[in-house]
């Protein structure tokens, strides 16, 4: 009898909650809601960002004034130390998610072959 | 010390690959392969769903006449019984992957908040 993937699932869960990557980004995000000058800050610059994704990805055109003002908005936020350290602990955050979701998806890889190689 | 993050990934991957799940998706699909018949009409039904999703994804107008031809080929493809029971262990495979997935970003909904229920 194999192990039940699902217990493996939340151990790997718990694994995340417990890794320091994890706990950095928790304390960092919650060093943020704690001021609310950043906090505000951060909400605009998440906004601006969220707004240029769907618009891209709806193939609608990005206009040159619109590129400079989330780059204006992305240097006056990096400025932030508390949000350039959230920032970069999303970065470290979201690679381990990414690298977590290759490895569960090697077998089927197998299966199928990696499309990257093809 | 906190067990390691990818040790655990490892774990989980070891325990997909078997899974029941799992080794019935890949036995089936080796039976596919070794039938060229079902798996050239297989192809075909894979290239079409594919065509059809990235104009979707373009936001490229689907005309009535491909989406008749669509749903030929899957009552076309449905009606071959290797083809039919692949792609139920398709499904089956892809929603286990898709609660792994959910499961694993459960601490970052605790962070973040589900978007779901705001
Ligand atoms: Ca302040
Ligand atoms: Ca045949």
């Amino acid at each position: 009898m194999s192990v039940n993937v699902y217990d493996v699932a939340y151990e790997l869960e718990k694994s995340v909650r417990e890794s320091n990557d994890y706990k950095e980004l928790k304390s960092l995000y919650e060093e943020l809601n704690a001021d609310s000058e950043a906090k505000q800050l951060f909400d605009r610059f998440r906004t601006l960002q969220l707004e240029l994704q769907q618009k891209q990805m709806m193939g609608q055109e990005i206009s040159e004034e619109e590129v400079q003002q989330a780059q204006q908005t992305v240097a006056i936020v990096q400025q932030n130390e508390k949000i350039a350290k959230l920032m970069e602990a999303e970065q470290r955050m979201s690679m381990l998610i990414s690298e977590l979701n290759k490895i569960i998806m090697k077998p089927l890889e197998e299966i199928y072959g990696n499309p990257e190689e093809q």
